[in-house]
C-alpha cells in the first residue's frame, strides 16, 4: 500500500465523525470491502458531505429511463473531459461492474465518440458533454435530438443533472487533490472467479 | 408582469409540494417579498431540491473568513463566465444588497479584473475562476497565492466549493432555461428610502 | 460620487480641447445630463476622437433596416463577449432606453441566446458574434441565414460593421481601463415618472 | 489579370463617388501605380469610408516612438492571427517596403515569435496580440513590460490602437470577402533595380 | 473475443504482406503473444508502415537520458490530450510494464499534473504537452526549465520528437478508427505470478 | 546572405554525414540549386532523418487521386494553422511551383476558406484541418463529405496522412527553431523568363 496523501486537507478519523456520517461510511466499507477516499476526504466538512451524498444518491441510485451503467457512463465521460483522477478511476470501476464490461470505461474516458456503445448512448453523452462544457448554448434542438432516440424529458433532466453534479464533484476533487484508492484501478477488469 | 416561462420543465404548484419544501419556500417569500424562481423550478425534483439547498446554505450562509458579500462575488464572477442568466441576475442583486454597493455586481459579472474590489478579493476571484474553468491545473502555487493575501486553507475550500457548487447550479439553470424574476434586475440599485 | 480614475491615460480638461470636440461634448452633456466618459477619455487623442465618433455616428445613428434598439443589442452582445465594462454598462443603458425594456440589456449581455428577443434578432446576434469571434469563417451560408429572416445585404453590412466597430471600441476601452459613469447602471431601469 | 470579385458587395465606379473620396483614391493610385482594393470596396459606404481612413491615417501615418515599419508589423501580426487575406497580403507588402526587408512580413504573419525582429519589437507584438485576442486581461504588468523596453505610455496607446483598429479592419475585410490586389504579393520582395 | 472492426480501412492478411513486414509482425507476435493492431492496420500501406516503425524505433527503443518508461509516459500523456484510444490503451500497457507500476498509466492519461511522478518527469511532460498543443510558442525559457532538472539538449530533442511523432500517430489512429487489442486493457495491472 | 542560425541544435557538416544521407542531400542541391535547411538540420539525427524522408516521400511524391499541388496545399494550410515558419515558407514555394500559381500559397496559408481553389479542394482542406486540430472528432460524416466530391477512401488516407505527417514536421521545426532558406520566399512568385 502506498503512502501518498489522499487530500490536500486533513482527513478525519472515522471515530471522530458524526454518527450518521460514520454509519454511512461503515455501510460502504461493508459493501465494497474498502472505504472509497471520497467519503473520508469530504467528511472534513460534515454539512457539505451530507448534501453531496444526498445529491449523489438522488441522481445515481434512482430508477428511471437510464440504466445504472448509463449513469456511470455520463460520470466517466464528463470527468475525463475535466481531467479528474478520482472520478475517472473510481467511477470507471463502477461502470465496468455495472456494465459487466471490462473495456468500456477506458474507452469512454478517453474518447466516448469511439466507444463500444449504442447510438442512443452516444447521443446521451453528446448532451452530457454539452452540459459539461458549453451549457450556455443548450437549446431546443438538443432536446429534440434526445427525444429522437427515445429519451423523455425526465431522462434528459437526469442526464444533465448528473453531468452538472460531476461538474461540481470534479472541481472539488481537483481542488483538494483527492486520490482514488488503488483498488479501483483493477476492479471490474477480471471476471469474478477467473 | 410578463408571461415568459420560467423553466423548460413543469413548475409545481406550491400546494402540491412536500411540506418541508413548501415551508422553505414560504419562508423565503416572507423574507424577500417574492419567490425566487430557483425554488419553484427546482422543486420539480424534491430530493434534488433538498440536497441543492442544503449544499447552498452550507456554503453561502456560513460564517468564516469570507464575508457574505465576498461569497456572492464568487457566484457572480463564475456565473458570468458560464453565461448563466439566472445566477448573474439573481445573485447580482444579492451581491448589491450584501455589499451595499449598487455597481459592483455589474462590474464583477462583466470583468472582475477591473471591478472596484480589493487586491485580496481579486486573488479570491482569480482562484474561483480557475476552479470554474481549469480545475485540472490547480496546484500548490495557487494555494500560496491565496495564503499571501491572508486566506486560510479553510477559506480556500470555501472559495473553491462555492465556485464548484455554482458550476453545478449554472449548468442546471442553463439546461432548464431557468428565468430570473424580473424583480432581481432592480434590487439593490437604489438606496432604500431614496 | 466615487473617485476612481476613468482612464489609464490623462483626461483632458474640457477647456483645453479643440473647439469642435468641446462643442460635441457639450452637446452630449446637454442631452444626457452628464458627460459619458468615452468622450473625455478618447479626447486625449483629438484626431482619433474625431474618426471614432464619425464612425460611431455613421453606424449607430443612421436609419435603415435595423432599429436603433437593435443596433444597441449588437453592441451589448459583442461587448459582453469581449468583457468590456464601459460598453456593456453604457450601451446597456442606451439599449434599455431605446427598447423601452428594463430587462433586455442584462439578458443580452449575459447570454443573448436566452434573451427576450425575436428569432430575427437572435439570427442578427448570431451573425454579430461570429463577426466578433471568428470572422475568418464567415461564408455565404451566414448571409443566407440572414436573408431568410428578411435582412437585406445592406442590413447585414450594418450588423457586421457595428460588431467590427465595437471590436475596436472594446479593445480601446479595455486597454485604457475606461470606466463607465456611475449613472449608466441605473438609467432605463425605472419607468420615467415612477 | 484575374476576374475574381473583390467584394461581396457592389464596388462603386470611381466616377460616381463623392469628390473627396475620388480625390483620395486618385492620389493613392498616383502614388502606388494601382488602386488598392480597400479603397474601392469600402467606398460603397462613403461616410464609413471617410471615418475609416481618417482613423487609419491618424494611427499609421503619424510620427512618434514607433517607426512606420513597426506600425505595419503590428498590422501584419494581428491580421495573421485574425486570418485576414487582405490585411496580411497588402500590409505585408507595405511592411517589406518600409522595413526594406523582403523576409520579415512572411515571418511576422506566420509566427512573430520567431521573426528577425528586436526584443523590443517582440514585446511590442506580444502586447498587440494581447489587445487583439484577450484585451479583457490587459493589466498594469503589460504596461510595465513595455516601459522596460523604453516604450512610453503614448507609444503603448499607438500599439494598442493600431491593434484595435485592425480588429475592426480585419472583421470588415473578412465579412465582405475583400480581395487583395494581385500586385501586393510581389511588392517589396525584389530590390528595386534588381 | 469481440468482433468490432479494428480499422476503417481494409486490414491485410498476414500472408499477403511483403516479407520484411510479415517478419516484423511475426517477431512482435512471438514476443507479445498477440499482434498489436497498429501493425496490421498500418500494413495497409507498406511504405508508410516501414517509415512509421523506423521512426518509432529510433525514438522509443534508443538508449539515452530518458528511461524507456519515461518515453512511454510522454506517449500516454500526449495521446490522452489528443483523445486517442489506441495509443492511450496500448502504450498505457507498455508504460505499466516498463515502469513496473500498475497505477501510473491511468494517472498520466487523465491528468499528468497529479500523477505519482518525479518533479523532473513533471517538467518533461510539461514540455511534451507544449510540443503537442502549442509548439509555435516554444522558446528558450522552455529549454532552460528542462536544463534546470538535468535534461541535456539531446534529451530535450528526444522528449519533443516523441511528442511530435505521436502527434502523427494519434491523428492516424483517430482517422482510421484504429482499435486497441482487448489484451492491452489488462496488461501490467496484475503482478506476474499473482 | 544573413547569418541567422538555422536550428537550435548543431548543424552537421556535409562531409561528416553518412553516405546515404550525404547522397540524398547532394541530389536535392543539384535539383534545387541550394540545400533546403530541413535536410541539414534533421541530419543531426541520421536515423530519424531517414525515417522522416522515407515517410515524406511516401506521401508527397506518390501518384494517386491528389495532384502534387494539392498535396502541397494540405501542407501549407495545416502548417499555417500550426504557425510553422519553415513549412509555410518552404512548402509555400513548392506549392507555387507545382500549381503554377504565384498567389495561392499565401492565400491558403492565411485562410484557405477564401483561397482561389475548387470546392473539392476546399473540402479536402476542411478535412485536413480537422485531422490537424481535432482528429478525435473525425467520424463517418467526414468521409461521406469527401466521397461526395469524388475522393476515394485511399485519397482520404492520403489527405489525412499528409496532415498527420506535418503535425509531426511542424512540431519538430518549431521545437528546433528551423529557419527556412531565404530563397524560398521568392521562388515561384515570378514567371520563369520574366
Amino acid at each position: 500500500m502506498n503512502t501518498y496523501p489522499i487530500s490536500r486537507y486533513p482527513v478525519p478519523n472515522l471515530n471522530d465523525l458524526p454518527g450518521d456520517i460514520r454509519a454511512r461510511i461503515l455501510e460502504v466499507q461493508e459493501k465494497s470491502g474498502f472505504i472509497p477516499n471520497v467519503f473520508l476526504t469530504l467528511a472534513h466538512r460534515p454539512d457539505e458531505f451530507r448534501a453531496f451524498f444526498a445529491y449523489h444518491d438522488a441522481l445515481l441510485e434512482k430508477q428511471g429511463g437510464l440504466t445504472k451503467a448509463e449513469r456511470e457512463m455520463i460520470v466517466v465521460a464528463t470527468s475525463g473531459a475535466n481531467q479528474c483522477h478520482y472520478c475517472v478511476i473510481a467511477h470507471g470501476a463502477i461502470l465496468r461492474i455495472r456494465a459487466k464490461n471490462p473495456l468500456v470505461a477506458d474507452q469512454v474516458a478517453i474518447n466516448y465518440r469511439k466507444a463500444d456503445i449504442t447510438p442512443r448512448q452516444r447521443a446521451m453523452l453528446d448532451f452530457a458533454l454539452k452540459v459539461a462544457q458549453e451549457s450556455h448554448a443548450i437549446n431546443q434542438a438538443d432536446f429534440e435530438a434526445l427525444h429522437a432516440v427515445a429519451f423523455s424529458d425526465e431522462d434528459i433532466w437526469d442526464i444533465g443533472a448528473i453531468a452538472a453534479f460531476f461538474a461540481l464533484s470534479n472541481r472539488m476533487a481537483n481542488m483538494i487533490a483527492m486520490r482514488p484508492n488503488d483498488e479501483f484501478h483493477l476492479l471490474g477488469r477480471v471476471p469474478k472467479g477467473a
